[in-house]
């Protein structure tokens, strides 16, 4: 180490392991809003593509910087119960270089960080109802106000020590209340105040590019492990261990038993099939992990899975555009997460806390219920009076015809892709040959 | 750490840097599957894109379920040699939170897990074989079948500390024999059975999409390094930076040996050449990364990448129809990598064992070639015999008109890619618009 | 541990949390070439994209083997001041397996190999100014020149203790100077030389995938988290967390900056300014990150995105083709973040230097001067050297008509893409089917 460092009298007690470890897990998490960007990406038409990726990365923008200035001392500082405030939080400004976050061993640097990616990508989740439709100036203005109204102090609630949903002993390992319940039910409030795309139940939207999909569920899968094992915010213990054997293993069953559910219903194994089942099984173990055996963790998947893959038809039956089914698989996946622990929690992992079917009564499931309709309910109704504060006043939609024409070119003056090949100004040649061409002949003129 | 928690009396030799590493590592491996996935789907026809993505996919969904069901206890479970059995394995379910695997810092449920994904990867290695012609549910129970039969098994003998080829002192580091001798022969053995594709060596089978391949190659070469550096299980002594610092000299060589040798054959530097180069370079390093030097792991990659460019043609030569040429690089490559154990071995690293060019004779070279053939020659038989038996029952392959007119529809009713844009049920418009008219007109009709 | 494993002396202070840690951020950084390929593969024309790709790729292969070789000797070896030599070091060769890097607490292997990622990006970098328009075996070979004369002395000034700008106080975190302005002054060099693409400032170059230049941005913000943190070589104390937190929050700031400078000169926020403002901040925030505050941070990003947003035009004024804005984000972003460290160094981080807005007047300033001054100048004069005797020698560029038609087919015998679609011998049916038919018919003939 170079000469000129001040360490503080407690160095001793950082955890270089636990440190790094946490630094890749904030890296894991990241990268998972790039994840939902693809993801999301790939299940709309071609010409609303940009906008899709857009709405995710421009919550790493907005969100990193309003968690620096405020978020984080409104979610993490000395807690009324409701909300925090901590004047050294400000800014990140008042924090020392080798601070620890009270009780553990890693810098309250690391804490924050890794804690801001799990504010960056839940609004980024709620973009994934709006499809086509909204006005990117409108989505940032909203991006910015959910997250301090709704999930500054909602994470508060759950994550934070004095927290009152944490006091009354809601578990919530990693956010299947505070990420999930939170962003569907924000979705669910915002697509009431703007309504449907032009077409919805009528025109054919299918996805323009599975291979996008699949690619942001495999990023999603991959980084959720730092989501999930990092929430422990160490490795002293097995627990963050357990969490992510569980993590796979739900992840798996859901997928397995959402592709039989719509094999039976529909008669295929879709590849949307697969990347939705696995998102809801990773939806649901989020907050449930750290507390279930790997066997409780395939029953959890399994009921997920197929309560998700029925879920996401509600919005035919009862006609709200919830495009790429964030209510049916965020919402319903965190509920159903949250609401088995009060089954499934074994008593001997994260927590003393034991589920009915571990003889623990019907107590934690009580508790898991209050911590659901509390986030679920606040979050719908802030979030639709949001909506609609900003569609009486900027305008939350772009206008019909630009929607049909695409809103690619409307808000961000591009478009996907350019397959057209040939480019240069003299003697066009076509690039993308067709396969007998290309042995009779490896330029061939257009 | 909350109240609660109950950790056992041996918890203070749990390492918490290594557990932390291992959960990285983990991770990185579980990214290869979806890498592998669009490695493959990258390589075939744009009608049997999702047909490739799902066959690995699918890996994720049944091998992690039957991992944590039995897979885990037959592979590393009590040993008679051949097979492993634990009842406390089974489900998991008797497993200590911080119950460390024997003789290692980290707990059983992280060894579990790291391996698990070795588990997933394999049978989706062998898919690459099957392009365009295989009955998804026929795969489903094929992959299921394999693991059961061969992949626990000869996980066990391998790398079970009671395993016949582990006690034989045959050295496998990460996966030559146990992962890729055994894919590739499997492949072998399921495409002598099933036969080749409609319009073999008569029809230009062009990659749909290099761009693709490319994704898949490099996230395999990132995920590998948590296959192999994670293979040491920790970081106390040097061995597992040797094996990153090898696999990443290996690979390098590797491509560019490929990358020559398709020059001075075939007069161009492939894309498709880079890729698949620097997988045969990491298939050869992956034995034998734990025991050489870096130039040790020059050689082998030049070797590797040679023999391998050339064994890719083997299947035109045979009429045997490895679609994505598994044989040609995966068993091909493991043999190279498993053998050269034997001759570059510097008795310094992993082990004492010396090879033939640093003074260890031919010992450990004939301790190489019956590791070799006993998972070759098993794989290869089972693998068919499996391949025959659900071929005479339930069927393996598609109907051949199904085959020609795209796998996709047929057995997933979707298809990989819609770029046709306009979808509004009103006045449709061209989004992906041919440069020239943008600048005239940003919104044109179609 | 299995038996035979010589443990040196020294073993004991070799850290198993930071070992791991930096083998996981090695991986990170290695990641980002690839990373790197699909941000520069997506912003050309279809007919260039496997070669920009192969450009970025090839780096992987040849810087790889000349680091081991003779690269990490001469950049990290016994010093002059302006290059280095170990004869241990020639090959790896000599290196012990626990042999620590002097002060630290990780393997030598493990920095040698860490330090490689490095060496490969930087000439990739370069690569983006080069678009379409370079043969392949010139560029191989003057990459290998490049890293030789040019990378190498420069990372040895810089970084090894011994280094005449280290030495002066040059402050460079993570490659502000030998990496990003090294880059992009090479860049400049380079295409002063071998003048601008058929068609430049006349046709349209649009972006080809837009997806795919997200996907690069994306595993390039992922990957930099290992680059940046990681270059503090462990987690013994809080700098490496800071550094992390910054890179988040300059890369944050940065790209919200491109977009509202674009949104009020051009009328749109775009996909490609928000992925190269985050860029911009990603290079910026590499040498100042280490010693500045997270508010500082801001700051710097909000400069670098503007400052960068500007600089792309200037390749239309003067008339240089810098096809993807190499020079415009890396060159001028590189300096932006070296110089800033003149001001918002706040002495209590990394170094206690101060900034002459935190009270230390303007020597730091002039030390980051003359480290922008000296990378800038070799590279920039030396790379128009190498390029000029290659040039003059084998030839830079491809024919025009060559350059037209599409680099791909000419120097690599492919194509990026193929939606052809139906590629049967018998019966060709249409995969990619147009919505409407979909319902209809789920097989249509061509």
């Amino acid at each position: 180490m170079p000469p000129g460092i001040t360490l503080a009298a407690d160095a001793p007690q950082l955890s270089s392991a636990n440190t790094g470890f946490m630094l890749i897990c904030s890296a894991l998490v990241m990268i998972m809003t790039p994840g939902l960007a693809f993801f999301y990406g790939g299940m709309v038409r071609v010409k609303s593509t940009l906008n899709m990726l857009m709405m995710s990365f421009i919550s790493l923008g907005i969100v990193t910087i309003l968690w620096v200035l405020y978020g984080f001392s409104l979610a993490f500082g000395e807690s009324n119960g409701f909300i925090g405030w901590s004047k050294d939080y400000f800014g990140l400004s008042g924090i020392g270089l080798v601070q620890l976050w009270p009780g553990y061993s890693i810098p309250i640097y690391v804490f924050a960080v890794f804690q801001l990616m799990f504010a960056v990508i839940t609004p980024a989740l709620i973009s994934g109802a709006l499809a086509d439709r909204v006005k990117f100036t409108a989505w940032a203005l909203f991006t910015a106000l959910w997250v301090t109204v709704v999930y500054f102090p909602v994470a508060h609630w759950v994550w934070a020590s004095d927290g009152w949903l944490f006091k009354k002993g809601v578990i919530d390992f990693a956010g299947g209340t505070a990420v999930h319940i939170n962003a569907g039910a924000a979705a669910l409030g915002v697509i009431l105040v703007i309504g449907k795309r032009v077409g919805f139940k009528k025109d054919p939207m299918r996805p323009h590019s599975l291979p996008l999909v699949m690619l942001g569920a495999g990023l999603l899968w991959f980084g959720w492990f730092g989501f999930n094992a990092g929430s422990w915010l160490g490795n002293d213990d097995g627990v963050g261990a357990v969490m992510f054997v569980n993590t796979q293993v739900a992840t798996a069953a859901a997928m397995l038993a959402w592709l039989l559910y719509e094999k039976l219903r529909h008669g295929s194994f879709t590849t949307l099939g697969a990347a939705s089942g696995a998102v809801a099984g990773l939806v649901a173990i989020t907050p449930s992990g750290g507390c279930v055996s790997p066997l409780g963790a395939i029953a959890i998947g399994v009921i997920a899975g197929v309560l998700c893959a029925m879920a996401i038809n509600l919005k035919y039956r009862f006609g709200f555009d919830d495009s790429l089914d964030v209510v049916g698989v965020h919402m319903v996946g965190g509920i159903t997460g949250s609401l088995l622990v009060g089954l499934f929690a074994t008593g001997g992992v994260q927590s003393t806390a034991k589920g009915l079917f571990y003889g623990g009564g019907l107590d934690q499931l009580g508790k898991q219920a209050l911590g659901v309709g509390a986030v679920l309910g606040y979050s719908l109704v802030v979030s639709a009076v949001l909506a609609l504060a900003l569609d009486k006043t900027i305008g939350m939609r772009v206008p019909e015809d630009d929607e049909v024409s695409g809103i690619d070119q409307v808000e961000h003056a591009e478009t996907a892709y350019d397959f057209s090949g040939a480019g240069g100004g003299t003697a066009p040649r076509r690039t993308v040959a067709v396969p007998g061409e290309m042995a009779a002949n490896k330029k061939v003129d257009a």
